[in-house]
């Protein structure tokens, strides 16, 4: 949908980044309290307002159904009351975490008697542009209120009432703390045009956070001339090496695979030792097959029955389904090779028992998260103890890995002398 | 001077790229060991290679002379053996400070027993684009492989010779100490269109740091595709408060304004509390005018003989110079109000005996260094015990205030557990 201009678009982008910012100013000296007030008041609203959510949610779910939205995307969009109390959770749960503002993240002397402290502080005004979840709205609005920051937040065009109504009560939650309504905006449009507005507010916007598919993200961060924090995609391997215990190598091999195969830490690729397949043979292959993956299996694998031989594309793709890509390697360099080349920098973990091989693994390797005997479907801001996150960055600036609160602060120094002065 | 097309700058630095790439993957598993000795045998190169510097530098000072550079120009340039030891001595210490890469930053366990570490690594590949000073080239360098980043490094025109002498002193280093030479690269023309072209050197350059005035850094940060670590001004105010101790002020004040005008820690502008000035009068401002200071004066502060009436233009302005802008402000409140409109973000500096008073300070402002009774020319990375710095950065993402060789590194989370599976 597009009828606004360039220049209304960033007309209102403009407006909205304003009010942004004069609220930014009010939320970095907010206290915790106050913040944790605001909250705990929406998880309130947002169970109170149950009925009024469920009724914007129908009226997108018939909009999106006449656009013949597919069945997963109609999943993603619709709301149900579990799902709303979940949202209320998730805003209580955020509430509860320490408060990543005003910490003295170092400090120190120097001789002349200057005592300095670097003490962290919110990032400004965080841009969040999402696809159908509407359940976002009320997940990135926690994070960035809790780190002090203030949002603006884009929903999908398909999910804008759901949305509205969801905005409507975390709204009510910041006027009963009396913070600013502002510090929680969402653009009040469909139009497509305002993405591209939000994308080069540079000055206005200081970080944007793209939620949904590689189209989405790749878009944004194409055109985006403000910071971005995201992954494009997530190719996670896991690595079985000679070293590895089989049970802990089955089951981690068949969780990083199929606990949820829709999700960015889920293995797109299994690369098995030699060492491993000659004390061990196809088992791991076989538990995949046994669980109706399909295994796209290189070179001598492919004689495993059941597989189908792998083309060379499969490695570096992100299935996001029941495929896995599987290959053998010689060993753990042989392994990084291999992750160096086709990995997005996401999650890869290796199986091993052996203290250095794990070490040359993690030291060899520069994904956000390296894992060791562990699934690689713990790549996620809940499972770390963050409380929730507001999406998985892959790039090195700033933020890594999972972004929770902490993740969307900057820090500034505060410096004590006593009349000190250089000479 | 510009021969190449934009094709041929593309390649040249695309070769530079990959080079520098494949050495920070070398870099990245070297021991602090290896980076100390490649350090240590840098700065020994140097002193090696006095005499053939400062024949390098002599050819640039012919060209530079020819071209008819300013004097300041002409000796920010020039190089004399104790400019050489300095920068020998700058190399040794940066190798003293601690090693950034490899630091566990902070590490937790899960209740399912996952164990988990955010461990500092380089940030890839780091490009710097400098003015006439050819110590840059060794300051640079230095701070990119003690935080196991490959550099590219392009000096002005004016110091090709010198940088290319000093560049060579440093590839020994990295021989001697068995470290890949395009660890630290050179730019090896005078071509600007090489310049646009590490601007949009996405996905080749992490990070470009630039090094020089206004006009290089509003192009950077204008220009670049890749995140830019900069300061554009250094705005940075002096607030006198009613409660400041008078002597303390009057040394701070002075300090800030006139050590060295030309550095971007030099206080710009004077901000005088009407509860200092009903206690002290003009003490302030005649101390700046005793030490040759010009003082542009606002409102009734003009009044002080031998202050000019300040034009409003002169709030906001940074003069590099012995000049400074004054004005009258009704209390912390409203120093913060002028600040937040006409600061630049890098330094401020309080002068109070009053703790509630300096916390309001430090609380709403977000400078990327706030000090209180101490000179705003301690905001340098030596000063703040970094051992050097590459710059001092105003933005909020990533680095922050001086930049060392900690702010070159990112993390990577490694997860350890035992088999263990997401349920």
């Amino acid at each position: 949908m597009k009828d606004l201009t360039q220049n209304d678009a960033d007309a209102l982008i403009a407006k909205l980044g304003a009010a942004a910012r004069d609220a930014a100013i009010v939320l970095a000296e907010a206290t915790a309290e106050r913040k944790h007030a605001a909250l705990i008041s929406a998880a309130d609203a947002i169970i109170a307002s149950e009925d009024a959510i469920l009724d914007a949610n129908a009226e997108d779910m018939r909009f999106a159904e006449a656009k013949g939205l597919s069945p997963s995307m109609l999943d993603r969009l619709k709301l149900d009351p579990a799902r709303i109390r979940a949202m209320a959770e998730g805003l209580r749960s955020v509430a509860a975490q320490p408060d990543p503002v005003g910490r003295v993240l170092t400090e120190w002397d120097r001789p002349n008697g200057l005592h300095i402290q670097r003490v962290a502080t919110p990032l400004g005004v965080i841009g969040v542009i999402y696809e159908s979840r509407p359940n976002v709205t009320a997940d990135a609005a926690a994070l960035a209120l809790k780190s002090g920051n203030a949002v603006i937040l884009r929903g999908g065009s398909e999910s804008l009432h759901s949305s509205a109504a969801i905005h409507k009560a975390l709204a009510t939650g910041l006027k009963d703390a009396g913070l600013p309504e502002a510090a929680i905006q969402l653009v009040p449009t469909r139009d497509r045009e305002a993405v591209a507005a939000l994308l080069r507010a540079q000055g206005l916007i200081d970080v944007i956070v793209p939620r949904g598919g590689k189209g989405l993200v790749g878009l944004v961060q194409r055109e985006a001339r403000v910071p971005v924090f995201a992954h494009l995609e997530g190719i996670c391997h896991v690595y079985a090496d000679g070293d590895a215990d089989l049970e802990k190598a089955r089951r981690v091999v068949l969780n990083s695979k199929t606990r949820r195969t829709g999700i960015c830490g889920a293995a797109e690729c299994l690369l098995i030792d030699r060492a491993f397949f000659a004390k061990h043979g196809g088992v791991l292959v076989q538990d995949l097959l046994d669980a109706g993956v399909e295994v796209r299996a290189d070179g001598e694998l492919s004689a495993i029955s059941g597989t189908v031989a792998a083309d060379p594309s499969d490695f570096g793709q992100e299935f996001l389904d029941k495929i896995i890509a599987v290959k053998l390697v010689d060993g753990v360099p042989d392994a990084i090779t291999h992750i160096r080349r086709y990995g997005s920098g996401h999650t890869e973990s290796i199986l091993t028992e052996n203290d250095a091989t794990a070490e040359r693994f993690f030291k060899g390797l520069d994904s956000a998260i390296l894992m060791r005997n562990a699934s690689t479907q713990f790549a996620d801001g809940g499972e770390f103890g963050m409380g929730a996150e507001i999406g998985i960055a892959t790039g090195k600036m700033h933020a890594r890995g999972p972004v929770g609160a902490e993740q969307l602060t900057s820090f500034k120094y505060l410096v004590t002398g006593d009349g000190t002065v250089r000479t």
